[in-house]
């Protein structure tokens, strides 16, 4: 791209809901942009349980970031992990070899990882949700464990491994609970001869007062009712004080399970250390108003490693706010490029969902709340229409279409079992 | 299945073709069966090479095994490692607690894995496609050279990134090397900004006089020009007698290359060796006409675990020969159970097929021989007909159609980088 070589150097770090919005905002604009990215792909992260528990493939909800940007001819996509940013020099340094990349405006949208609360140690026996190789890896322990079930002759360690314990009762963890049971219960009941999967017990554990605490405490009591009806025992107040090989602990109960997964928690980016800027407890950056970096006008945070208050209330980690501040920052440098003034950033809650098994969800859109089946079906359908990619929503739509009319759980693939050695 | 446990015990080892025929064909049979694989899944071998090349995923191709044998009452299917066979006593030792479960027939179906002609240190230069995780491990590899071409300032290096090397002119090997040009050159083009993909080398090296050994001359030739046509540089006579993280070494020739895949040579699973019957070279087990091990009579061979001469040329480990190996052994158990004296098997040759690219191949049926686009429209149809299960079929079906009118591979899909380092 010599030919672009003298225009302003915009790095986006993070190919993410935030990094590839800011990407798409730049598109016609008079800079050259770099985005980095240590994977090859964008996630989108709202179908991520559905890989989980078996109902799609992980190519499904994935497209390579420099095929989503391939029209972008003054982008270039680099897969690289980022080490270092220098907000001194201007550069961000990229993979073993310390490569330096420079820039003049940066765009951080690194995201968050799941946190232990200081328990690493509880890894190992709880994985997280947050990357394509973590929903392979809950995909791969939800199904082993009903192949050690079918092995076993020993009654007690079947109930332990017929038991899975999801901690943390947010969007994610009741998704992940909501998705189980049914599976469970159904689509792998006929493939079973000593194991009855009916038995299979989903426990949903929230250390907080009440589950979905986003939402408004009608459709979180709602959802309850819900998770009920599909089998999942749900407990709010419990304190996650242990998780082992065999089990985990909430307060002084030890819930003896072989499979835990881990919803609780984010712990941002390693990246927002080298700012020098105030971060929150989570680790987010605190960012203005304009989502610049305090006294770095030229480095922006956008997505769930930045920390904002609008109106007395954080803006949430969530997709749909990540698109809009990725958006907003490109469009604030593109101002400063015109020498306009920067507008600070608003966001615009277009509403909250969150599925519950396959046929009912909540939906809270500010204006009107509802839930059920017609919530379920607005959820089927936004999701459909902000996946990227003609063919993954096509593919998508026959994998729902197939689960939904065979009761089947179209992914049920174990690969790479030598990685996973079950505890005990 | 307690009312089933006084019924004669088939046992067998080995979920694909062979053993999957063998166990459909003891559906309704008035014995109790045991089918053991180390994986959880059947694969359907002839389409592995798609997932490969990022046209297809995984679950496309692959269907859990106990699902495939829901509906076999008599049947139940175990995810387990078989250590040892004791013909003496009768049973087989699963995973490391070596537990045993004992038979009255046995029928091994464990097939092969490839071979490195006694240099086993090529393999992490150079891997082989039998299961899915080499397959995915062939797809990391291909997409991230094109991934580290464009990283790279170094034009020596960037060549290097963009030759790939095959070794192996069987079906295998010409389906692999047919199919990465068009990818690199089509579907990778407009996403990279640095790297030329049009400037891929694709390499195919056979050490016998010509590839496809087992089909016509005619048919082979036209597929040494189709190969060509696409770009594919063929070398026949190339023995092969180095394999390195920079490249193959051919007779004294080396072709610096980063990335090699190994489609040359079988060895046989390791279990025929427990049975002190005669192996032939490739390590498998030189059986009676009726499939049985010469002096075990309770134990049959199937798929390409078993080494058997008709009409003067040995069966070819092939699907169709695994299929209707495992038929005639379940077969001869009924025979034998009804006091009827066993049948010898006899391969039904049905034809041979090979695809070359994205829209011709070649076809040996025997009674006629055609090629180009109808023979691969016709590889098509035989392909989607012995798919297992509808989703994988529709979802095949579509993922073939959506690649033909996009010039797109699907499933560009990096995984578990870690897991692999480009070596240098």
């Amino acid at each position: 791209m010599p030919d672009l070589l003298n225009r302003p150097h915009v790095v986006i770090i993070g190919g993410g809901f935030g990094g590839i919005a800011a990407a798409k905002a730049l598109r016609r604009a008079h800079v050259t942009v770099t985005l980095i990215d240590r994977t090859n792909h964008f996630i989108f992260q709202p179908l991520l349980y559905q890989v989980a528990t078996a109902a799609l493939a992980p190519s499904d909800i994935t497209a390579p970031i420099r095929w989503i940007l391939r029209h972008h001819r003054n982008t270039e996509v680099l897969m690289a992990e980022v080490r270092e940013i220098d907000p001194q020099r201007k550069v961000v340094r990229v993979d073993d070899e310390l490569r330096e990349i420079p820039y003049d405006y940066l765009i951080v949208a690194t995201g968050s990882r799941h946190a232990y609360f200081g328990h690493n140690e509880w890894e190992p026996y709880a994985p997280g949700l947050k990357a394509i190789e973590d929903a392979s890896e809950i995909r791969r322990r939800f199904l082993l464990a009903f192949e050690n079930a079918e092995k076993t002759d020993d009654e007690k360690e079947r109930e332990e491994l017929l038991t899975f314990v999801i901690v943390g009762g947010g969007a994610t963890g009741v998704e992940l609970a909501g998705a189980m049971p049914y599976i469970a219960k159904k689509a792998l009941a006929p493939d079973f001869r000593r194991v009855d999967t009916r038995k299979t017990r989903v426990i949903l554990v929230e250390a907080g007062p009440r589950i979905l605490p986003t939402f408004p405490e009608d459709l979180a009591a709602r959802a309850v009712r819900d998770l009920n009806d599909l089998g999942v025992e749900v407990r709010v107040g419990s304190f996650v004080t242990g998780v082992g090989p065999d089990g985990v602990t909430v307060g002084s109960e030890k819930i003896r399970a072989r499979t835990a997964f881990w919803a609780a928690g984010n712990l941002s980016s390693p990246l927002g250390k080298f700012l020098g800027a105030p971060l929150d407890r989570a680790g987010r950056v605190q960012v203005s108003p304009d989502l610049s970096v305090p006294g770095i006008p030229n480095i922006f945070i956008v997505g769930d490693l930045a920390a904002l208050v609008q109106d007395g209330r954080p803006i949430p980690g969530v997709g749909p706010a990540a698109i809009q501040e990725g958006k907003s920052a490109a469009k604030n440098i593109l101002r400063e490029l015109r020498r306009e003034p920067r507008k600070p950033f608003r966001y615009w809650n277009k509403g909250d969902l969150a599925v519950i098994g396959r046929s009912r969800a909540i939906a809270d859109l500010g204006w009107i709340r509802f839930s059920g089946w017609f919530a379920w079906v607005f959820w089927l359908f936004v999701h459909i229409m902000y996946l990227v990619g003609f063919r993954n929503r096509i593919v998508v739509l026959f994998g729902w279409a197939y689960a939904y009319f065979t009761s089947q759980a179209g992914v049920r693939l174990i690969t790479d079992v030598e990685r996973y050695k079950p505890p005990g």
